[in-house]
């Protein structure tokens, strides 16, 4: 398996679908809402949590919550591999207009500005 | 930039936050709330769909879909890389570990046995 | 108790929290997490069903569903309770808005007109 | 227009559907898409905020704030009407149900506890 290819997932997905005969299931509407759940699942470990502590999770806790990260993207490539995305491509596309939409000198370090860019 | 590779998007991520001074925001806790609410994007486009609408988007509509999944998945590189997750290895583990769960001969093609799985 | 009155609940939720020492964790950001979460556990019970399986869940299914549809419920109110927003006068005002927003004459059984107007 | 009344506003929203034609788009399934988006928007004011800075939102965003609740408040009333829930009871019984499952001894003011509770 090729070190960090979106590919490799995708098709990993895909086979695991397809000899489940799952592809049924998996509408992008579906899947929408299964990866809604997942991101949820996430949230569900950072609810009651301050901040500093989100970021000290301890490894049980890690452990958990990076399954739960993973769940979250497979869902998110099968549900674009349906919609034939090149999520990729897409991905790399918002970064660079990201970096138009948020020029360094005005968005730098201030809460206030980054509140109202990050729509 | 190599084809497909998480670790390009991670680096670009963490470069565009670092000249940003943008860390300061970028808590678990936060990153994961931010993450809910893309996903919560794309569902708004499928949300009055039938499944069979959400498989026919039509061109403009699927852009404006690519992007929100495009959001999605910065959002979620950027959460595992603040909690110093392998995104790619766990994702893989993951699909080993649904294939000893949901082995093909018992969960083949079958709406309520995959429902009944799929916790 | 009265019948179908938010107050009540309200005052049941206050009377909940302050017994347990609890308000320190009710943070208006977290309490909006936790709603997110329950909302997420309704969306587990819909997530592979077709719109008409939706329609007929069984008295099972119905009865956790329905504990889901509470928590979510009684997050929100001590959300709109924290935030000291009245959310029954709110959602009077919404519905009142809504009229003006979709008359009647343009808006009726338009499945496309109702999702251009759904934003 | 009786105060506080889930009932005033549960026939308020049949009506409003009923005139539309829009029960049609009414699933269970829909609604409950609709009801997470609506509560994303809710998170969308928060999720770059402190806990702290959540509490003092400012009049014109505690307005905004307010319609999305109402907009969430609505779409859970009918969800739970088209399932033919009652909600009031419903959220009734989920407070006795926590009082039950959240001792005031064993819960009182200690957020590890209040974290291994919260499922």
């Amino acid at each position: 398996m090729n070190t960090n290819d979106l590919d490799t997932l995708k098709h990993g997905l895909r086979d695991f679908a397809d000899t489940r005969d799952w592809n049924q299931f998996h509408s992008p509407k579906n899947l929408c809402m299964a990866l809604s759940v997942e991101v949820a699942e996430i949230a569900e470990h950072f609810q009651w949590l301050t901040e500093e502590q989100s970021k000290n999770l301890g490894q049980d806790k890690l452990g958990e919550v990076a399954t739960e990260l993973a769940d979250s993207l497979l869902y998110l490539l099968r549900l674009a591999d349906k919609l034939d995305i090149d999520l990729f491509e897409a991905a790399v596309n918002k970064i660079e207009l990201n970096k138009q939409k948020y020029p360094v000198e005005k968005s730098r370090g201030n809460a206030k500005k980054y509140t109202e860019f990050s729509r």
